[in-house]
């Protein structure tokens, strides 16, 4: 019946389809499927321990009851659930007053517009300022491997700032825009995730907050904010770069998929810069993700902003209130982590071992600096003979680097399972370290 | 507070930001709300009153179950709805299904990839498969605007094969394809839609679906065949492309706005083409999709899946039992208007004043060619002195045309409001024709 084996040549397809990280992240995929007593510490997901089936029939049945307060009729809350919807959303209103209060980001509702997840809002601004092929996003090595991607599927040239173990330096961002400048390119943006960096955890300090601001404004740059672990982190917070923002330099994104759930595939971009036209009138940047939406994704799913606006409504429009336990959750698995590798490693066995690793304050992931390749093959030993995964630091590094670190994602285990992963881990490098990796000899257990 | 009162060019923007349509749409909108009495024959949406809130609970409670009785545990089933999903989707074994049962597509569950909606569908398609700047894609004149603008954000070319009455002429398509090669570019692949087109309603026949797949196959162009409005019409359905590929030709498209609810947004794409590679293993074209979508969205919203998926099992995994009444509905609301445009415009007086128009025999839409200028200008006369609104058949030729003709959609109204409607228009058909459109004279009746 089918007359050719091949249809297709994968060659003759986008790029974007050949991104190299996909095939890593797929072996870790596989790797967790061919071991499934390892103990991860890979996936950057939420605790699964707060959800309630329940929860999303009161969610969406209190976001209704908030309709029905409001005044609208039967047949409107009908159309609201069930038609087509505004584009730019159906709950800015909401989105907007939670800025306020748990951010003190006070914007126009107009500038905000709600998306299928923080994916597709980065999606939308890379579309939207990236419109010569001369023009380069800037972002940080390592990076989220979202924004590389994302810049890969739009053929959008990007260059890389060294993240350093405080974050990023000033110096190394106007080295990067120079060089870019000299190489015939326009620096438009720079993507940065100022609290507790994935994958690094690294957070940026207040200083360094508002030198890149006065960066921006230099070099006339806009900063790209992504910030998911925020508000999942307990203790003080630094301000945003939004809510620092006097010149309306910095593009917010959120994301609801840490902070609520990450199935409703709700999260927005704060875009209230004034875009002036040759012909028409002005409008805000978010009219054109708007537009740009509306080719890309139509409109988000109400039941999944329903589920949203619903959460938020249970704990007075507060996303910190909301997050009070589970951001309690998190400092006590990041601390559990960090206490447990001191044991297993303390400092002359760390010094011995050549291991050092960062403390972030909050979020989901730190970097532990390793003797060895922490590469796919590092990955299968560690899973099929110590049971215990993580994340090469390499796949997020988009020009190269990273091969002697990992990523431990602390957020998604049980302090129980993080204190047999860690020991695992602990007797892994000693392993790696004394065998140098051949993977022939050395401690062994079998999972 | 704010030193610039612009902070961006619109000029400095990507060029999807400026698109045409986008305006003439935002017309459409402010007429309809500026004229809320008039009667609209413009969204093409489903009628509203096959909905019911409580449906919503039942539909995802009903999915819920069908995890449990499945054998998932409690705890795989809340992870299901809250956590992250697969990119793939949820629910394609639920899709490949239907198609068995529906369309008599019997494809793999590996070749179905769930979307953020139908457009989603779209953009990823042609994102795959426009890979280099001399890609094409073949589209008819007219066209649906989801297409146009998915190839606007990612600049993709695109070519127009003009519809005629019938459908597409396969000597039309062969003639652009001739040209497209001369020019130095390589079409790739020809977006139709077979059933009940939008904007003109027309459908192709069974012979043209015949001559399009042997074209394709001539010229190795890939098929995408987007049919939203086929399972929504009553009577005998032709084949669709799909079931008719015997070479993998075809990538399907499938929405569940029309056929369940638009909110939900949950569409799917059937790419089964064997895609072989220089390095590593052959897979689908759906894997691709896949690989793209992980870089747009990160997977479709599991409520939105849940909701679709609930509906589908409610009825025996059939849209086409699922549909049975709003297909019943559609038709009579199409031979209402049908019924109502020849009694209004009995053959003499439609050949006095220059008026015809099709009869689909399904789907939402039909073309009505007018002796004026049916331009915003008219729109704007028609809402204010006659209560009547309609699309602009020239929104949606990407190359420019159709300004004799209107769109009217049947979907949306009541069977009086149709009749009502009809009646205002044929009124200011006769106005605009006497007149020549001046809107000095003639008839008037104020909304």
């Amino acid at each position: 019946m089918n007359t050719r084996t091949r249809d297709l040549r994968r060659e003759d397809l986008h790029a974007s389809v050949s991104l190299p990280v996909m095939d890593t992240m797929n072996f870790l995929n596989e790797i967790t499927h061919r071991y499934p007593e390892a103990i991860s510490f890979a996936p950057g997901r939420p605790y699964d321990g707060f959800f309630d089936v329940e929860q999303i029939f009161t969610y969406i049945r209190r976001y209704l009851d908030h309709l029905a307060a409001g005044g609208d009729s039967p047949a409107r809350i009908r159309d609201v659930l069930f038609q087509y919807g505004p584009t730019a959303g159906l709950i800015r209103e909401l989105i907007a007053a939670s800025l306020r209060e748990d951010e003190g980001i006070d914007v126009p509702v107009e500038s905000v517009v709600v998306t299928a997840g923080c994916q597709e809002a980065m999606f939308l601004v890379l579309r939207a300022l990236m419109a010569d092929r001369d023009d380069v996003l800037l972002l940080t090595s390592p990076c989220y491997v979202g924004i590389t991607g994302a810049a890969r599927v739009l053929g959008v040239e990007v260059a890389a700032v060294p993240e350093r173990e405080d974050g990023l330096a000033r110096e190394d961002i106007e080295t990067v825009v120079k060089e870019q400048v000299a190489a015939g390119r326009r620096p438009r943006a720079i993507y940065v995730t100022p609290d507790h960096s994935n994958p690094s955890g690294v957070t940026m300090s207040l200083q360094a907050r508002r030198e890149l601001l006065d960066l921006a404004e230099r070099h006339d740059l806009l900063i790209v904010e992504d910030s998911p672990y925020r508000l999942v982190s307990a203790g003080t917070r630094l301000p945003t770069l939004k809510s620092l923002d006097r010149n309306r330099r910095v593009v917010h994104l959120g994301s609801f998929s840490k902070t609520v759930f990450p199935g409703a595939r709700v999260g927005f971009a704060v875009a209230d810069q004034v875009v002036g036209a040759a012909e028409g009138r002005d409008g805000l940047l978010a009219d054109e993700l708007v537009k740009i939406k509306s080719m890309v994704t139509v409109n988000t799913s109400s039941l999944g902003q329903a589920a949203i606006a619903g959460a938020l409504l249970q704990h007075s429009g507060r996303i910190t209130d909301l997050n009070a336990g589970p951001a309690a959750y998190y400092a006590d698995t990041m601390r559990t982590t960090l206490d447990r590798l001191a044991r297993e490693l303390p400092a002359d066995r760390r010094a011995r071992l050549g291991v050092r690793w960062n403390e972030p304050r909050g979020g989901f992931f730190l970097t532990l600096r390793v003797p060895f390749r922490a590469d796919n093959e590092a990955l299968g030993r560690s899973a099929r003979d110590f049971g215990v995964i993580w994340t090469p630091m390499s796949y997020f590094y988009p020009e190269g680097g990273g091969d002697h670190a990992i990523r431990l994602s602390t957020s998604y285990l049980t302090r129980a399972d993080i204190e047999t992963g860690v020991s695992r881990l602990a007797e892994f490098i000693e392993a790696e370290a004394t065998t140098g990796g051949d993977g022939l000899s050395g401690s062994r257990r079998s999972v």
